[in-house]
Protein backbone atom coordinates (compact mmCIF):
# COMPACT_ATOMS: atom_id res chain seq x y z
CA UNK A 1 0.00 0.00 0.00
CA UNK A 2 1.08 3.38 -0.37
CA UNK A 3 1.85 5.90 2.71
CA UNK A 4 -1.12 7.64 2.44
CA UNK A 5 -2.89 4.57 2.45
CA UNK A 6 -1.15 2.96 5.61
CA UNK A 7 -1.53 6.76 7.22
CA UNK A 8 -5.31 6.67 6.54
CA UNK A 9 -6.04 3.05 7.92
CA UNK A 10 -3.54 3.59 11.22
CA UNK A 11 -3.51 7.30 11.84
CA UNK A 12 -6.67 7.65 14.53
CA UNK A 13 -9.43 10.85 14.48
CA UNK A 14 -9.47 12.22 17.87
CA UNK A 15 -10.75 10.70 20.13
CA UNK A 16 -8.15 8.04 19.35
CA UNK A 17 -4.68 8.76 19.85
CA UNK A 18 -1.27 7.51 17.75
CA UNK A 19 2.33 7.17 18.83
CA UNK A 20 5.32 6.34 17.97
CA UNK A 21 8.63 5.28 19.34
CA UNK A 22 11.70 6.55 18.20
CA UNK A 23 15.16 6.87 18.79
CA UNK A 24 16.19 10.12 17.61
CA UNK A 25 15.25 9.72 13.50
CA UNK A 26 14.53 6.20 13.39
CA UNK A 27 11.00 5.22 14.25
CA UNK A 28 11.12 1.83 16.78
CA UNK A 29 7.74 1.42 16.68
CA UNK A 30 3.85 2.71 17.03
CA UNK A 31 0.50 2.00 18.76
CA UNK A 32 -3.09 3.55 18.20
CA UNK A 33 -5.68 3.31 20.55
CA UNK A 34 -9.16 4.27 20.79
CA UNK A 35 -12.82 3.29 22.15
CA UNK A 36 -13.70 -0.07 20.50
CA UNK A 37 -17.26 0.19 20.28
CA UNK A 38 -19.81 3.43 20.00
CA UNK A 39 -23.02 3.37 22.15
CA UNK A 40 -23.20 1.07 25.01
CA UNK A 41 -19.68 -0.23 24.43
CA UNK A 42 -18.19 3.08 24.52
CA UNK A 43 -16.72 2.27 28.19
CA UNK A 44 -13.97 -0.14 26.52
CA UNK A 45 -10.95 1.04 24.73
CA UNK A 46 -8.69 -1.28 22.33
CA UNK A 47 -5.37 -0.92 20.90
CA UNK A 48 -3.04 -1.97 18.35
CA UNK A 49 0.88 -2.14 17.75
CA UNK A 50 3.82 -2.72 15.35
CA UNK A 51 7.23 -2.65 16.44
CA UNK A 52 10.04 -2.41 13.85
CA UNK A 53 11.72 -6.13 13.03
CA UNK A 54 15.08 -4.74 13.99
CA UNK A 55 13.75 -2.83 17.05
CA UNK A 56 12.84 -6.45 18.54
CA UNK A 57 14.08 -6.90 22.39
CA UNK A 58 14.44 -3.62 23.25
CA UNK A 59 10.96 -3.55 25.34
CA UNK A 60 9.69 -1.15 22.35
CA UNK A 61 6.42 -3.17 23.06
CA UNK A 62 6.30 -3.16 26.24
CA UNK A 63 6.48 0.65 26.25
CA UNK A 64 3.78 1.07 23.72
CA UNK A 65 1.54 -1.31 25.93
CA UNK A 66 2.34 0.75 29.13
CA UNK A 67 1.37 4.14 27.56
CA UNK A 68 -1.49 2.75 25.78
CA UNK A 69 -2.99 1.59 29.29
CA UNK A 70 -2.14 4.92 30.92
CA UNK A 71 -4.31 6.40 27.98
CA UNK A 72 -7.33 4.19 28.55
CA UNK A 73 -7.17 4.73 32.50
CA UNK A 74 -6.60 8.20 32.41
CA UNK A 75 -9.57 8.39 29.77
CA UNK A 76 -11.62 6.32 32.64
CA UNK A 77 -12.20 3.33 30.14
CA UNK A 78 -13.06 0.05 31.89
CA UNK A 79 -11.07 -2.69 30.00
CA UNK A 80 -9.06 -2.71 26.91
CA UNK A 81 -9.82 -5.01 24.74
CA UNK A 82 -7.97 -6.96 21.93
CA UNK A 83 -10.41 -8.10 19.04
CA UNK A 84 -7.69 -10.10 17.13
CA UNK A 85 -4.24 -11.21 18.40
CA UNK A 86 -2.85 -14.15 16.47
CA UNK A 87 -2.19 -16.84 18.19
CA UNK A 88 0.69 -17.30 16.41
CA UNK A 89 2.30 -14.50 17.83
CA UNK A 90 3.16 -15.80 20.91
CA UNK A 91 5.98 -13.10 21.88
CA UNK A 92 2.82 -10.82 21.63
CA UNK A 93 0.15 -12.99 23.72
CA UNK A 94 3.08 -13.26 26.48
CA UNK A 95 3.32 -9.08 26.72
CA UNK A 96 0.09 -8.79 26.64
CA UNK A 97 -0.68 -11.33 29.54
CA UNK A 98 2.68 -9.49 31.28
CA UNK A 99 0.11 -6.41 31.21
CA UNK A 100 -2.72 -7.88 32.89
CA UNK A 101 -4.80 -9.18 29.43
CA UNK A 102 -6.45 -12.38 29.22
CA UNK A 103 -7.70 -14.57 26.60
CA UNK A 104 -11.01 -14.26 26.62
CA UNK A 105 -11.39 -16.72 23.98
CA UNK A 106 -9.52 -17.73 20.50
CA UNK A 107 -11.58 -17.77 17.27
CA UNK A 108 -10.36 -20.94 15.45
CA UNK A 109 -8.28 -20.78 12.15
CA UNK A 110 -9.93 -16.37 12.13
CA UNK A 111 -5.89 -15.87 10.97
CA UNK A 112 -4.30 -16.53 7.59
CA UNK A 113 -0.65 -16.58 8.69
CA UNK A 114 1.58 -16.57 5.78
CA UNK A 115 3.67 -20.17 6.17
CA UNK A 116 1.69 -21.64 9.19
CA UNK A 117 -1.87 -21.71 7.77
CA UNK A 118 -5.27 -20.61 9.30
CA UNK A 119 -4.14 -20.06 12.87
CA UNK A 120 -6.43 -18.47 15.35
CA UNK A 121 -7.38 -15.05 16.62
CA UNK A 122 -7.15 -14.48 20.56
CA UNK A 123 -9.92 -11.73 21.82
CA UNK A 124 -8.05 -10.43 24.75
CA UNK A 125 -9.56 -8.04 27.74
CA UNK A 126 -7.66 -6.34 30.49
CA UNK A 127 -10.09 -4.38 33.56
CA UNK A 128 -8.46 -1.12 34.23
CA UNK B 1 -29.94 9.58 14.54
CA UNK B 2 -31.24 10.55 11.20
CA UNK B 3 -32.50 8.81 8.46
CA UNK B 4 -29.22 9.27 6.12
CA UNK B 5 -26.93 8.50 9.32
CA UNK B 6 -28.46 4.96 10.00
CA UNK B 7 -28.30 3.99 6.52
CA UNK B 8 -24.81 5.22 6.25
CA UNK B 9 -23.85 2.50 9.19
CA UNK B 10 -26.79 -0.01 8.28
CA UNK B 11 -26.32 -0.44 4.45
CA UNK B 12 -22.36 -2.12 3.33
CA UNK B 13 -20.85 -0.96 0.45
CA UNK B 14 -20.03 -4.05 -1.89
CA UNK B 15 -19.11 -6.80 -1.13
CA UNK B 16 -21.28 -6.68 1.48
CA UNK B 17 -25.30 -6.84 1.24
CA UNK B 18 -27.99 -5.64 3.35
CA UNK B 19 -31.23 -7.63 3.27
CA UNK B 20 -34.79 -6.96 4.45
CA UNK B 21 -37.97 -8.74 5.59
CA UNK B 22 -40.90 -7.20 4.48
CA UNK B 23 -44.52 -8.38 4.96
CA UNK B 24 -46.20 -6.32 2.00
CA UNK B 25 -45.32 -2.46 2.96
CA UNK B 26 -43.79 -2.90 6.14
CA UNK B 27 -40.65 -3.82 7.15
CA UNK B 28 -40.12 -6.47 9.45
CA UNK B 29 -36.69 -7.35 10.05
CA UNK B 30 -33.28 -6.34 8.24
CA UNK B 31 -29.15 -7.95 8.09
CA UNK B 32 -26.06 -6.89 6.47
CA UNK B 33 -23.18 -8.96 6.16
CA UNK B 34 -19.75 -8.41 5.06
CA UNK B 35 -16.36 -9.48 4.99
CA UNK B 36 -15.55 -9.49 9.07
CA UNK B 37 -11.78 -8.11 8.75
CA UNK B 38 -9.24 -7.58 5.88
CA UNK B 39 -5.60 -9.40 4.68
CA UNK B 40 -5.48 -12.36 6.49
CA UNK B 41 -8.76 -12.57 8.10
CA UNK B 42 -10.93 -12.02 4.83
CA UNK B 43 -11.92 -15.58 4.74
CA UNK B 44 -14.06 -15.30 7.92
CA UNK B 45 -17.78 -13.35 7.68
CA UNK B 46 -19.78 -11.39 10.04
CA UNK B 47 -23.38 -10.15 9.76
CA UNK B 48 -25.65 -8.37 11.86
CA UNK B 49 -29.75 -8.31 12.54
CA UNK B 50 -32.58 -6.04 13.94
CA UNK B 51 -35.92 -7.71 14.13
CA UNK B 52 -38.98 -4.99 14.17
CA UNK B 53 -40.05 -5.06 18.13
CA UNK B 54 -43.53 -6.09 16.78
CA UNK B 55 -42.41 -8.46 14.57
CA UNK B 56 -41.22 -10.92 17.40
CA UNK B 57 -41.59 -14.61 17.59
CA UNK B 58 -42.72 -15.16 13.42
CA UNK B 59 -39.34 -16.17 12.34
CA UNK B 60 -37.87 -13.16 11.29
CA UNK B 61 -34.66 -13.68 12.94
CA UNK B 62 -34.28 -17.22 11.87
CA UNK B 63 -34.75 -16.47 8.16
CA UNK B 64 -32.34 -13.77 8.42
CA UNK B 65 -29.41 -16.06 10.18
CA UNK B 66 -30.34 -18.54 7.61
CA UNK B 67 -30.16 -16.10 4.65
CA UNK B 68 -26.62 -14.67 6.09
CA UNK B 69 -25.81 -18.28 6.55
CA UNK B 70 -26.54 -19.00 2.80
CA UNK B 71 -24.86 -16.01 1.61
CA UNK B 72 -21.54 -16.46 3.29
CA UNK B 73 -21.40 -20.22 2.00
CA UNK B 74 -22.14 -19.39 -1.04
CA UNK B 75 -19.21 -16.73 -1.41
CA UNK B 76 -17.31 -19.44 0.10
CA UNK B 77 -16.28 -18.38 3.40
CA UNK B 78 -14.72 -20.74 5.96
CA UNK B 79 -16.79 -19.26 8.85
CA UNK B 80 -19.00 -16.28 10.39
CA UNK B 81 -18.07 -14.44 13.50
CA UNK B 82 -20.17 -11.98 15.28
CA UNK B 83 -17.92 -9.63 17.32
CA UNK B 84 -20.44 -8.37 19.95
CA UNK B 85 -23.26 -10.10 21.17
CA UNK B 86 -24.93 -8.76 24.20
CA UNK B 87 -24.74 -11.44 26.74
CA UNK B 88 -28.45 -10.64 28.24
CA UNK B 89 -29.97 -10.93 24.22
CA UNK B 90 -30.57 -14.86 25.35
CA UNK B 91 -33.16 -15.17 22.44
CA UNK B 92 -30.45 -14.02 20.31
CA UNK B 93 -27.80 -16.24 21.64
CA UNK B 94 -30.31 -19.01 21.62
CA UNK B 95 -31.31 -18.31 17.74
CA UNK B 96 -27.49 -18.27 16.84
CA UNK B 97 -26.85 -21.51 18.46
CA UNK B 98 -29.36 -23.54 16.80
CA UNK B 99 -27.87 -22.14 14.02
CA UNK B 100 -24.53 -23.30 14.41
CA UNK B 101 -22.65 -20.60 16.51
CA UNK B 102 -20.86 -21.37 19.40
CA UNK B 103 -20.05 -18.76 22.31
CA UNK B 104 -16.05 -18.61 21.44
CA UNK B 105 -15.77 -16.39 24.75
CA UNK B 106 -17.43 -13.41 26.24
CA UNK B 107 -15.65 -10.05 27.21
CA UNK B 108 -17.10 -9.37 30.80
CA UNK B 109 -18.90 -6.58 31.11
CA UNK B 110 -18.49 -4.72 27.73
CA UNK B 111 -21.83 -3.83 26.93
CA UNK B 112 -23.54 -1.16 29.03
CA UNK B 113 -27.46 -2.34 29.05
CA UNK B 114 -30.25 0.09 29.48
CA UNK B 115 -31.55 -1.45 32.43
CA UNK B 116 -29.58 -4.18 33.51
CA UNK B 117 -25.68 -2.25 33.69
CA UNK B 118 -22.68 -3.52 32.08
CA UNK B 119 -23.21 -7.36 30.95
CA UNK B 120 -20.50 -9.67 28.58
CA UNK B 121 -20.56 -9.02 24.99
CA UNK B 122 -19.81 -12.61 23.22
CA UNK B 123 -18.02 -13.87 20.72
CA UNK B 124 -19.78 -15.79 18.36
CA UNK B 125 -18.75 -18.27 15.68
CA UNK B 126 -19.84 -20.63 13.24
CA UNK B 127 -17.61 -22.81 11.27
CA UNK B 128 -19.04 -22.88 7.33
Amino acid sequence: MTAEQAYDIWVQPAPGRTVVTHDGETILGTAHMNTNRPGPGAHVATASFMVAANARGRGVGGALVGDALDWARGRGYAGMQFNAVAASNTSAVELYERHGFTIVGTVPGAFEHPTQGRVGLHVMYAEL
